[in-house]
């Protein structure tokens, strides 16, 4: 560490993203990309917008911005993009949270929520889930505090109902509630139609997952307009053309292209439940999931060991050396070919650790 | 503003960006961006990249890290990339000043720099310009205060020497110097050479201007590689996939086809003399500039009624309503037919307003 380093960062532990292995090709189930590629009015799109790169992109978003707020039936003044909804993420914590406004959520959820608490000097609760892995309402229910939470969860894939979120939403009227809908577009509820009617809820989505773009870094929030302004006073405080121009481009023919999307997540929750079929059948303890992966375990191989003989036959999928969570893999779900490699895969293990 | 809004940033003015009109097709000269094309090898890797873009991208940037390192002759551990640079300036300044050690420029420079100290509750003082608008070295020899200067300086156009700029390095050896080199490509003395030599240098880089590149939003810095690894941790900490794959391949073709670009900005400081000669011989009081842009005042006419009368015919500058330079205006220096355009509108206006 360099002298110069600021006290504030000195014991700031950085996020960790899944691997990204260079040594050979991996059926990568590890990263919750998806197995489908963009549309083509995607490639056209960014093919026909990189002529105009020299050009800045636009600050205010307009045309993305506009597409995503008619798909999800808002006004464009409550939509914020981002570069990735880890950056929306970041700018709701920035805006809302302090040494005296706390962020309250999950003990097993994604690993950011912490780090962006810890770089922003914001304090934050853990809040342990039920031995099922499923949140209890009732913890987040009129806690006067700052929340997010994930919805779906993430490792576990499992959801809370629309009822759920809103008990929460509407029990914390004084304080601002996040729902991460990152996988939301597999079998969930969202929460964006609640937005007309609280004020303190913000629901942040992302094009990384179900819309097949996780490369290009689009993310987004949908608010009240009032809590849409602060989130741009935010964004234009630090990167006020946050998002380039292929990636708003790509984004605009994403939602003219919502078909395909939406057809491919249907592919997705058939893959989703075909796999965890075939785990139970083979004895695996698998979490209702409503994303695009599944979190296993089994009792006859330990976490850590599956995902290493795993990856030495080829198949990547993701494991947490943490407390509670070390017997389990999150496996995301890509192609039929590629659960079907998997499940091969993992059954060959099984049977070789007998 | 809503009641949830932190009071960390209540009194918050974030940046204001040049306009981006889109009433009318202007010659646009408001935001230093460059006139010519992206290379074709920039519009082919990005029209290819375009293809994967399901998968994240790679957190480590290493190939276009690789390019960038090879390019300015520093190992890739010393190099960090960016989404544009005022990511990596608000990153040095997160990392390197706090409370304790307050951020130091001057008083007429890139607007954004007080900005950065604001979001971070950073204090900074800046020092006045000499009367010529060039920067008093002395004023920033040996003060032990974190420094960040822009070289050339924005709006001005002036270009401290290297020499000069080791002064300011040298005598501050326990506080973090950034030379912010956005304009280095037209004329100026790049410090990168001195990363060798001093430990508490930072030198940050775009790809917005000389490699016309403003919409694919591609900055760096280069900096020891204890700096950079700092630098590391809060980019993980707030965005480890910040640039996404179409920028990384676009930066990447942008470096192997490096004489282009530096051919284009050989074409530029043609038109900036030109342009200079012409607007003195016209009256006006040019600034000697090695950016991309003159920043100039006549005595004929005040600075926000040519900038008024200029956006009427067509013609976009940037006139910032400013003490100490609402006088003037900064015109980007484009092809030769815009600058006659711009040169001819405003002999025009002078004619007109007589």
């Amino acid at each position: 560490m360099t002298r110069f380093f600021s006290s504030r960062h000195r014991s700031l532990v950085p996020y960790t993203p899944g691997e990204q292995p260079r040594d050979m090709a991996y059926v990568k189930l590890n990263t919750n990309e998806s197995p489908f590629p963009p549309s083509e009015s995607v490639i056209s799109a960014v093919a026909e917008e990189v002529k105009k790169v020299r050009l800045y992109s636009d600050p205010t978003c307009k045309e993305t911005t506009d597409a995503i707020a008619a798909r999800y039936g808002v006004s464009p003044d409550m939509v914020v993009l981002s570069n990735g909804s880890d950056e929306i993420l970041n700018f709701c914590v920035m805006a809302y949270c302090d040494e005296k406004h706390p962020l309250v959520f999950p003990n097993i959820t994604y690993g950011f929520y912490p780090v962006f608490c810890e770089i922003n000097g914001v304090p934050y609760e853990e809040i342990p889930l039920n031995s099922d892995f499923s949140v209890n309402v009732a913890d987040y229910t009129a806690i006067g505090k700052n929340i997010v939470i994930a919805n779906p969860n993430a490792p576990t894939g499992i959801a809370l109902s629309l009822s759920d979120i809103e008990t929460i939403v509407s029990s914390n009227p004084d304080n601002i509630v996040i729902i991460d809908e990152a996988y939301v577009d597999f079998g969930a509820e969202s929460a964006v139609k609640l937005v007309h009617k609280y004020d303190n809820l913000i629901v942040t989505q992302t094009f990384s997952k179900s819309r097949s773009m996780a490369g290009a870094r689009l993310g987004f929030s949908i608010s009240s307009p009032a809590i849409a302004s602060e989130l741009h006073t935010i964004r234009y405080s630090t990167n006020p053309y946050n998002v380039n121009r292929m990636t708003l481009a790509a984004g605009k023919a994403a939602i003219e292209s919502d078909g395909y999307y939406m057809e491919n997540c249907r592919r997705i929750e058939e893959n989703r439940a075909y796999t965890e079929k075939r785990l139970t059948e083979m004895g695996f303890t698998v979490l209702p999931s409503k994303a695009n992966f599944l979190f296993a375990k089994s009792d006859r191989i330990e976490g850590g060991t599956l995902y290493t003989e795993l990856k030495k036959r080829g198949v990547l999928v993701r494991h947490f050396e943490k407390p509670l969570i070390s017997d389990y893999n999150r496996i995301t779900v890509g192609t039929r070919e590629e659960m079907d490699i998997f499940l091969a895969k993992t059954l060959l293990i099984l049977e070789e650790t007998k």
